[in-house]
C-alpha cells in the first residue's frame, strides 16, 4: 500500500493505473475484497486498538477535547460496527454496468447509456477512523480506486486501517493501489491531492467549514462537498397539529448535530396562536434554545415567555447543530417559500400540511437537494433512502444532489453498436 | 432585457430572481414563448440584418479572416434557419417534471426522485451569433435563466438577437430576466461572471482552448467544458475491412474541423497489409496529410509511400481538425486501448471489429464518453442520440459526460411524502 513515503502524485498515478483494472473487475471479486477486508479488520483487531491507542495519547497530549477524542476512539465494538457496514456495502447491488437508457435510433445503431466507474476518487475527511474503511468500502464496490487523506490526529489508526483494506483488497484480486493513503494532515497535501487533475477525477471533503474552504481556494479537480444545512420545517394554516409537533420535535431534537436537522420553524399565522405555545413548550422542555420573531414570542406567555431568546438577522442563516431553533411567523405559504429560498442552503426542507395545493406548490417552489411533505427532515439519508449506505449529502446542483451513494460515485458512457454505420 | 449599462452582478440577481418563476412555470407558457421568439425574429429580420451589417463592416475593418467573418455573417436563410431550430426545440418533450425514480420506502415513505430547472446558466461562446438564440431556446425550455456571454466581434448582432428574445419571451408570460445579455466581450465580465456563487448555477464556454483557460484560472462556478475530442479509430484483428474503410473515410474525412472526428488510425498488425494500403490510398485521394508510424509506413509502396509524413510523439496527441491523420500499427487489442487511454481525451472512440469478445473488452477498457462498434465516431451528437439540440459535447464524467441536452441543462430533486412520519 501507498504511505508516508511517496509523493501524492506518485500515489495517484498509481490509482489511475489501478482504476483501469479495477473498472474491468468484475462484481464478484469485488464483494469478495470487501468480504476480506471486513474479516481482516477483525483478525487484526490488537493492532488496530493498539494504534488507535497512539492515536489517543498524542491527542490527550495535544489536549484534544473529550468530544474529539471519542470521535477518534477505536473499540472492539467499533471495529466490528466498521466490519458489518463493509459486508453491508459488499451485499448492495453493484452500480456498474446498470442500463440507465437507450434503445435503437432512427439510423439502426443500438445506443446504450451504462452506468461505469469514474475512475479514481479522493477522500479528505476529519478525524473518525471510521471513514478510512466506510469510505473505501464505497469506493471499491463503485469500482473505483480511492485516494484517502485522514486527519494527522488518526494517523496511526488511518496507517493501520488503511493498509489492512489494501492488503486484503489485493489479497483478493483487486490491483495494487485500489486503495492508498495519503500520509501527512497538512495543507501541502490536500493542495497536491485537489490538483491531480487527469489522475484524479473527484475529490469529496468529509468535513467542517475550514476543511471546505481549504480546499475550495486550491481546487482544480471536481469537488463534491459533503454539505452542511440550515434546514426549515413549515406548519402550513391547514397542517394537522399532532403531526406538525412530532415532525418539529423529531427534526430539531432526535439529533440535532447533523445536517438533517433542522434549525429553523416556520408557522403560517393562522396555524400560530394554536400551535406555537404547544410546540414551544415541548420544544423548552427537550431543552431547546427558542430564538423568537416578535409575533411568535407575542403568542407566549408565563414562565416559559421569559426565556424566548429574540431572534437576530443572523440566526436565519445559521446552521446551529444544536438545541437552538429560530422560531418565526409567515403571513402565507409564498413568504415560507420566500424565506426557504433567502436563507436555505438547499439540503432538507418540509411542509405540515393538509392541503394538497399547498403540498404541491411547497414541492415545486422549493430548490433543495430533498423536499419533505408531512415527514421530518431527518429522513435525508442513503441508507432511508434505500440507496445503501452514503458518503456524505450534498447540496450541489449537478451530478450528485441529495445523497451520495453507490451510483452518485459512478459516471456512465454511451456505448453504440452499428453494422458499418457512416454519418451522412 | 439586460444589456450594457448593468453591472454583471446586477444581471445575474435579475436572472436568479427569474429562475424562480421559470421553474414555476408550465410546459405549454414555454413552448409559446420559444414559438414567439421564432415569430419575432422573423418578422424583425431587417433589424437582425443591419445589427450583423455592423458588426461585418468593424471585422473587415479589423481585418477578421474570411472564415471568421462567415461564422459572424446572418442571411435571410441563417435567420430563417435559426428561427426553424427555436421551433424545433418547443416541439421537443419537456425535460423538467420527469419522475427518475423512486418507489415507497420500507417505513411507509413516498420517495420520488423528479428532474427540476437547474436554474441560473451562463453561456460564454465566440463569433456565431447563432448561438445566441440556439442557448436561449434550451435554457428556456428546460426552465432555466440564461446569461449571455457572446464576443466582441458579434455585439451589435448579438444585442438585437438578445432583445429580441428577452422581449418575446416576457410578451408571452415568462418573467423579466428570463434572458439577458452582458454586453463587452472582455475578460473582466468573464471572470465577474465565473465568479457569481449563489447566483450562477452553471457557466457552459463554447468556445476554444483560448476561452476554456481564460475561465478556468478564474471560475468558482460550475463549468461544463464542450469539449474538444482526440478521437481514435481502432481497425481489430477481426474487423471487416469494408466497414473499416467506409468508417475511417467517414470519421476523418466527413466534417473533419469538428469535435468527434477521428485524429488517429490504429490498425491490429493482422489486419494491417490488407487494410492499409487500401485505406490510406482512399484517405490521401480525399487530401487527408498522413503521418504513420515506421511499421504502417513499411506497408506502403509507389507514389503514395514518398507523400507520407513520420508521426512525431506530439501528433498522437493532437487534436489536428483538418484534414490530417496519426496512422499507428499495434500489436493487440489491449495495445488499441492502452494507446487510446494514453492518448485519448475521452470523447469519442471506435473499434471496428466482428468479434464479440473483442467489442465488449473494448466498450469495456475504453474510459470515454462514447464508444463505438462498427459505427463512426462521427455520431456523437445530441440530434443523432435523438436527444434533439443539444449545447455541446461534455468529456467531463460529472454530471453531463456527452451531448449536454436539455436534461443534462436540469438538475433534479427528492421528494418524499408521508403522513407525520418521523425518524425513529
Amino acid at each position: 500500500m501507498a504511505t508516508t513515503a511517496q509523493p501524492v502524485a506518485e500515489i495517484c498515478r498509481t490509482a489511475r493505473a489501478a482504476s483501469r483494472a479495477l473498472a474491468a473487475s468484475d462484481s464478484a471479486t469485488r464483494d469478495r475484497a470487501l468480504e476480506a477486508i471486513a474479516t481482516a479488520l477483525e483478525e487484526r483487531m490488537g493492532e488496530i486498538l493498539d494504534a488507535n491507542r497512539r492515536d489517543l495519547d498524542a491527542g490527550r497530549e495535544a489536549g484534544l477535547s473529550d468530544a474529539l477524542l471519542d470521535r477518534l476512539l477505536l473499540t472492539e465494538d467499533r471495529v466490528h460496527a466498521i466490519a458489518a457496514g463493509t459486508r453491508q456495502v459488499a451485499a448492495l447491488p453493484d452500480p456498474v454496468g446498470e442500463l440507465l437508457g437507450g434503445g435503437r435510433l432512427e439510423n439502426g445503431l443500438e445506443l446504450r447509456k451504462v452506468r461505469v466507474p469514474l475512475g479514481v476518487i479522493a477522500i479528505v475527511y476529519e478525524a473518525r477512523p471510521n471513514v478510512t474503511i466506510d469510505a473505501a468500502a464505497l469506493c471499491l464496490k463503485s469500482g473505483t480506486a480511492c485516494v484517502l487523506r485522514g486527519s494527522s490526529s488518526a494517523v496511526h489508526s488511518n496507517a493501520v486501517l488503511a493498509g489492512i483494506a489494501a492488503e486484503a483488497a489485493e489479497g483478493a484480486g483487486l490491483p495494487i493501489g485500489c486503495v492508498s493513503l495519503v500520509a501527512g494532515g497538512g495543507r501541502e497535501e490536500l493542495a497536491d491531492l485537489a490538483t491531480q487533475d487527469g489522475l484524479v477525477d473527484l475529490i469529496i471533503p468529509r468535513g467542517g467549514e475550514g476543511l471546505k474552504a481549504a480546499l475550495s481556494g486550491v481546487a482544480t479537480v471536481p469537488v463534491i462537498y459533503a454539505a452542511s444545512g440550515n434546514c426549515h420545517v413549515y406548519i402550513d394554516a391547514a397542517a394537522d397539529l399532532d403531526k406538525a409537533l412530532a415532525i418539529t420535535l423529531n427534526a430539531k431534537v432526535q439529533r440535532p448535530g447533523v445536517c438533517n436537522a433542522a434549525e429553523t420553524l416556520l408557522v403560517h399565522r393562522e396555524a400560530a396562536a394554536a400551535f406555537l405555545p404547544r410546540a414551544l413548550a415541548a420544544l423548552d422542555a427537550e431543552g431547546v434554545e427558542l430564538r423568537v420573531d416578535g409575533r411568535a414570542r407575542s403568542l407566549i406567555a408565563g414562565a416559559l415567555a421569559a426565556r424566548l431568546v429574540e431572534a437576530s438577522d443572523a440566526d436565519w442563516d445559521t446552521e446551529f447543530l444544536a438545541l437552538v431553533l429560530a422560531v418565526g411567523v409567515v403571513d402565507s405559504l409564498d413568504e415560507a417559500i420566500e424565506h426557504i429560498g433567502r436563507h436555505g442552503s438547499g439540503h432538507s426542507e418540509a411542509i405540515v400540511t393538509e392541503d394538497l395545493a399547498a403540498a404541491l406548490a411547497f414541492e415545486r417552489g422549493v430548490d433543495a437537494a430533498c423536499v419533505y411533505v408531512n415527514a421530518s427532515t431527518r429522513f435525508t439519508d442513503g441508507g432511508e433512502f434505500g440507496m445503501g449506505a452514503e458518503i456524505g449529502n450534498s447540496t450541489q446542483k449537478l451530478h450528485a444532489r441529495g445523497p451520495i451513494g453507490l451510483r452518485e460515485l459512478c459516471t456512465f458512457k454511451y456505448v453504440v453498436t452499428g453494422d458499418g454505420h457512416t454519418r451522412g
